[in-house]
């Protein structure tokens, strides 16, 4: 069975074509959102892509990975916070009448666990824990094969729990969310932040400072960039123990930029998390990272389908 | 209907007989656990005082809500810290024999969180936390309508999540659990630590300091009492405020010896919570005082059987 996948963002769109069964994505395209054409605008486009792409192939069903709150029943864009006129938007019975085909909507965050149960690290589980690290600190719950989402389906900002009181400033407005500490944007904050107590760091030897720098000089035995280190582990292991205190999940996956860095932040996390969890909870999950790397959106946005459908 | 619940503790067994449609507790008795007989014994003796409570009464099936970690699907306790020979013991199968009843186990403090949704201030809700201020913090989770205690049961573990790193130590072994700042053995530890910063604070004249005497000062303004309900109240707001973000539910329902101090424990700390979540989780919960005071235990239990009956 063939379904389609789309990876709504703000600056592109990815649809991809995604055998269901091995998860391969058979073919795969991708536009430019162009917000400001309006919402209607982009979803006739999404339309024309997807029908261009599934040219002399069957699918059965599409589904979308937005930004924002979703009314998840009806397919509804209730507002995103970087989509000014996707308010109360029914996204999904627009393109499902566009296509004559199922569409369901869900939230991106909460499309990325999807994506890791059907096809990524958390293949087969019942009782995923999922953290993107990328601009911001995204989250992801499936606990007893449900998705986590609360009264309004808004749960699952795990990215917002408050790690250290009075800590650093999160884009929310709080002090000490894991977000300050374990997104990108943060990780690349907390240098330029000591350029004057570090200016020999190699981190500043490079033109664009991005988390790969930093990471990449840790490698390097780097002191800032080993402080840094330090740090973001720290707070991510702080978080994680209460996951898992929270969750018993079988498995913590962690996808995004930042996790690319490997070993230099994998192995000290996950060294960090199992001298914190109570003794009942030892030897009861895996940390890893995520396998889908750029390819997390769009499998991600098929497995809405499957886990809707429960077919598999 | 009638349910039959057993409130299983370290000291005694509360057994309640429970209208199922009104949760009133027609019937009541309790027996000393005396676990030094050994489980056969207190099973022996728990079915013993059914039996006499349930003369002449008819009732549908049993709920028992145990310390420890429960195997659910078959009624063992797998393991119970202060129960040392209670180690993968059949107690739900071994009282349905002796009963010839449907017998249900649950952990206590989920089933702390089944009576709150069955009958007490999360009533007809599905999403709901649920916190336990006592000896330790419990902690008991509905999302979606479905108690949340992960792979081996041994989630839900709310007491346990680090709110302040390099904090107070807990009796689990790390520092800084909400626990350490937010149970009655905290509570009091957290004055008798400042008794020579403080020797004049009322909370001394009493003779047997418990968190009611600390709060008790603190409705008197006593200084020292203050400071430590704004550190229980802070504690509390840090992890409430993630849980709220992790599971947006409809309540948040704080019961155990406590959750008593009323007003001058919980007007600030909705306050302080309201001012912490994020703008679209604005006006999205209530924080509630649990209204089952010293009935919770049983009627926690007698919702087991429900939950698992889901009937009404």
């Amino acid at each position: 069975m063939n379904i389609v996948g789309v990876d709504l963002g703000g600056t592109y769109v990815k649809i991809g074509l995604v055998n269901s069964t091995t998860g391969v994505i058979t073919k795969k395209t991708q536009i430019e959102t162009k917000l400001e054409l309006g919402n209607d605008n982009v979803v006739n486009r999404i339309a024309e892509a997807i029908q261009k792409l599934t040219e002399n192939e069957t699918y059965s069903a599409v589904g979308i990975g937005s930004p924002g709150s979703i009314d998840k029943e009806n397919g509804i864009v209730r507002f995103s916070p970087n989509f000014p006129d996707w308010h109360n938007f029914p996204l999904g019975p627009k393109l499902s009448k566009l296509l004559n085909k199922k569409v369901y909507v869900e939230n991106d965050a909460n499309s990325f666990v999807l994506g890791e149960k059907w096809f990524g690290a958390g293949k087969g589980k019942n009782h995923i824990v999922a953290l993107t690290l990328g601009t911001g600190v995204g989250g992801g719950i499936i606990s007893q094969n449900i998705l986590i989402t609360g009264t309004d389906g808004i749960g699952g900002e795990l990215g917002h729990v408050i790690i250290k009181p009075h800590g650093r400033l999160c884009g929310c407005g709080n002090y000490g969310c894991l977000e300050a500490y374990a997104s990108a944007t943060a990780i690349v904050k907390m240098a330029l932040e000591r350029r004057k107590k570090f200016p020999d760091s190699m981190i500043f030897e490079s033109n664009e400072i991005t988390a790969k720098t930093i990471f990449d000089a840790a490698k390097q035995n780097d002191r800032l960039a080993l402080i840094i280190r330090d740090e973001v582990v720290n707070a991510l292991a702080i978080a994680i123990t209460g996951f898992i205190h929270i969750f018993n999940p079988q498995v913590i996956i962690i996808g995004g930029g930042v996790s690319r860095a490997g070993d230099i932040l994998f192995k000290p996390l996950v060294q960090q998390v199992n001298e914190m969890v109570m003794p009942s909870f030892k030897n009861s999950f895996e940390i890893l990272q995520s396998p889908l790397v750029e390819n997390a959106g769009i499998l991600g946005a098929a497995s809405i389908v499957l886990q809707r459908e429960k077919k598999i």
